[in-house]
């Protein structure tokens, strides 16, 4: 294609919005349309000021017509639940669809049920890629809808995958200690976002499994384990607004299992990847260093007092964890270069 | 004693700065001399301007003998190793002496060479008392040479040793998350502190069980189970100024062991404290809360899905995590009541 | 009296929070009544955690017979508008009323008006004293209603009314540009508080003159100065959660107008003060000098090129600019030494 | 040009690493060469960890020679007085030369000398052009060394410079009360900028017209107006690592000056411009709506209670105030399009 034409549903969001903000810039796109439910008849520079000046859309009552008229590709960046009927309307009409909600991760409908409720749209799960490129980079390719992975399953996958991929732990024992930027929590304010209870401190929050996430990060691990795999993760929230660094820990399966060997496995399972660079062992990745970008920063520590590999991983959340990992996806889709539209740097500091 | 009369060595770091502010407005306490090595002749008002008008103390050159002669009790608020033989000198005058450095906190002379090298005054350590007074009150009230623990024994400790006490965990694999303010880094200035490159950005350090203060964790725990304990610990830097949260996981013995089970235990093993509360499950202590003051709080979750339990607890790292802590022992060792002078709450928000 | 029973209505909110951390430790208070009119029934200590272990008092729902029997003096810490009610009938009862709102702070009922709208309770208007001690002290120790003024007034009146008492500057042209932490918009989440848009940005607010606070700082000045004065004021929200600096600009009535010779003139104006300290010129107050203390700081240069005087003030707005400021005045009114229960120096860092 | 050859000089400081983060993105320049004083030998990445994976050059010596044969363009990011001498090496190689510093800023080398010492080139003064292109465009596009200005006279000059082209306000009696994130500050740690000294606070510094941008901000004034302006600048630190915010005050010469009308000078200034947007009246600028890109947003109100104009602009100091301002001074000198490599809107939030 020459030129993508994309249409962004749920455009006000963050996750909408980051989305707009990388895609104008993208050599290959053209948004032609932002779409909710809300806001309808509103300059989009009027409700995101960032844009005034650089984009004259309009925010659009959301039709799937009018996507499919306008574009051949849609981001529907809704939240979890609201999203699923927004996706069969546009399949139906044939659009390459990218969901940013967790509405099609799960391929296990009981599983979604437990962590989400009954599913909006089931007969579409099959159908569904996991989008997560350097995972299932071939099957994006070929996917029409693509449910693309958040936060806290890329950094703890990333963390974890290339020590499962290549047999370096114990599958029982995995702990993931995961800390969020509050831009994770949305858009929509609440006491518990509020700035001055945000400011100055951490905390944990869904401690004790209650996480929804786990699922799929358990999920992703299994499918390369070929096995069950179970993980106790703990996500908090820090004070800053991007930023996820999930801290993993898990047994090493004997001596040989240096952090340079951790490092080489990661080399290699991330091999040829534009986004996700290992770092030598004895540095720690800074969430800062990612910022605004779609880079990932993974690093090995081991603990020979205890034989434990300590797996650090890096993403800006809403870019890696969210809207550049979508566009990565399109462009594996779209068959433009993987990188296109996301090559910049961490904004460090 | 009526009034006691306190001497601050050390007096302009954070750690002596902050005991400043709590002695100030200590109601049994007077404090009689500050004095440095760097700073001789200073107004301490001007060196930190918070005291403009409390205080009209100077900065005096550090003697023993002029410590003697003004004070009863000193506090030694050094680096590591610079502190040893100071603490030397005032002991061989008879002060009572509450050490804020980590060179009197490890009984095994071969483990403090290990991680802080070889020790400056040996033959003190066994008169020492590690000065957490929810595991040694007793003690501490007969001591004359205190070694106050700091910020990440402290709540590491505080999540962990109820549960090791009361036998509810599996002492192999205990996992030590822990995130901390900057302030916990201390006054001199550094690119690792530097706010541009500390704001908004998340990171580990000391990785793979190299801190040095996971020798205190494992003293004190290993003292509590009667066995040797090891953890793996990761120290995190927060981009916040003060305040630690220790996240700790760790198997439990069975599934009676519940939450409610671990709450009640520690409930016991706190019985009585006049610094820490334990949250009901469910709840997650958040930094902010206890942020200015010497409380801990401390709460419990329970994963059912892998079985572990996640322990969590907080403290101000400058308060209860050092200068709190020091006047707390301070108060047991002169009689006072225990939280003489510490009975604020926290700066929240 | 011995002991000073206190009640607290509107005890959830900042100020109220703020009014039971300080008047917890009090040394001459008991706090015998928190009440609200959300809450009731509820531990403080849930509801704000920071209590925990420290106050066992439960809300309780508000009525001034309640109030009239536990307690000799109240503090009414609820919004502009909804207090000037509850006022009048905890006056109708006798109790002592230190009123945290705005509403009886403007003596000019057309001024309330123009900026409040009609006023609840006007016949209390004039029975009411301007509760800023560094301004009214003799008047507070005899008034029975206290109109207690908030942050931006605190800062811009200390930085302004020693120059203007003593002539030292044109009354014309007096700019106020204010940086208040924000904290000082309340604990209600909006999206303006909310985390993720005000860390890490700046921006003013109510511009041109919207200010309603606008009018206090122009009664007193006009007050002191005898005749009207007017002021462009202009508020900031910058990320942080406490403080405000209040920056002023004026034009110095010559040359021999100097730093000094300002500083020497809020030293006389402020001699004697409890909470007010004015640092030697060079030097640049810093809200978090002030952080957690009932302190202010004022200081002052001269720009010898253009003639303007640069007049400077911080305070934390929850302490000096609201809950510290109403204890002071409770002091005074009761007749116990003016700083009882406010010494402590700022929480710095 | 197809494509611009470009080497930076001083790469790792915060100029340099921005520098380098728009340059690698930059449709038609490719970076040959980053030189230092130090660190030569070392990976970027290394020393820059947010560009590991994405930038593999080493740091090299600097020598003048070494640039010509890389380069046709040169940007010099050194401190101010260090960079006039490696300049003149510069420009008597031909290389065009981008000076990041102040050492060519002001045309008067009275003034100069007055604000930073004697200068070290004065040759070559008449020679600079000052990079502001919404200013200077068509000089810019012949000079062969332009003089890139920084944050704060960019973010002043931007609020007031269309007020005094379209005779608004009253040139005496103008002030300009500027917010700045950290990083203004540069990469140097020191107390001022540690961490916990810097967060959760504010404060003024070099009040009273003592700071040295001063100086370029009434040069340009000066020159719009015909006459000698000058204006009361006082620099505040804001706890955020980047932006800024001008606020400026200017009494508007009669009634008929409104918001409306300033907003609508200001639309005719910078009629065209790539980089500035002019919001409506009734919206406030926030630093974090241009954070990361090369915008400047501008707004106006008017306090009729007073007859004053309060300007208001912001910009990201590191882009925009900085590395930013000096791409688009290439891309004019280039014959590129003036925002080539710049279209990215604000990372907001």
């Amino acid at each position: 294609m020459a030129e993508v034409r994309v249409a962004i549903v749920g455009a006000t969001g963050y996750v909408g919005a980051e989305l707009l903000r990388l895609l104008l810039v993208h050599p290959s796109v053209r948004v032609t349309l932002v779409a909710g439910r809300s806001g309808a008849g509103e300059a989009i520079s009027r409700l995101l000021p960032s844009f005034t000046g650089l984009c004259d859309l309009k925010v659009e009552a959301f039709s799937p017509e009018l996507v499919r008229e306008r574009a051949e590709v849609a981001f529907c960046a809704l939240p979890h639940g609201a999203s699923a009927e927004t996706v069969r309307e546009l399949r139906k009409l044939g659009v390459i669809t990218l969901d940013m909600s967790a509405d099609f991760r799960l391929h296990d409908l009981a599983a979604h049920k437990h962590w989400y409720g009954e599913h909006h749209a089931p007969e579409l799960v099959n159908e569904a890629v996991y989008g997560l490129p350097e995972l299932h980079r071939d099957a994006i390719k070929r996917a029409d809808l693509i449910a693309v992975p958040g936060c806290y399953p890329t950094s703890s996958i990333f963390a974890l995958a290339p020590l499962v991929r290549a047999g370096l732990i114990d599958l029982a024992g995995i702990v993931v200690d995961a800390k969020s930027g509050v831009s994770g929590a949305g858009k929509a304010p609440s006491q518990g976002t509020h700035f001055s209870e945000t400011s100055e401190g951490i905390r944990a929050y869904k401690s004790g499994g209650q996480h929804r996430h786990t699922a799929e990060i358990e999920q992703e691990l299994s499918r390369i384990a070929g096995s069950d795999v179970r993980v106790t993760f703990t996500p908090h929230l820090v004070p800053m607004t991007r930023g996820i660094l999930a801290t993993t820990y898990a047994m090493a399966k004997g001596p040989q299992v240096t952090a340079a060997a951790c490092t080489e496995a990661a080399r290699a399972f991330f091999a040829g990847s534009t986004s996700v660079a290992v770092l030598d062992p004895g540095m720690h990745p800074d969430t800062l260093w990612v910022r605004g970008s779609n880079r990932a920063h993974v690093a090995y520590a081991r603990d020979d007092r205890t034989g434990r590999i300590i797996g650090m991983a890096t993403i800006d959340n809403l870019v890696k964890g969210a809207a550049g990992q979508g566009v990565q996806c399109m462009n594996l889709r779209c068959g433009l270069p993987e990188a296109a539209g996301l090559g910049v740097s961490g904004l460090s500091p």
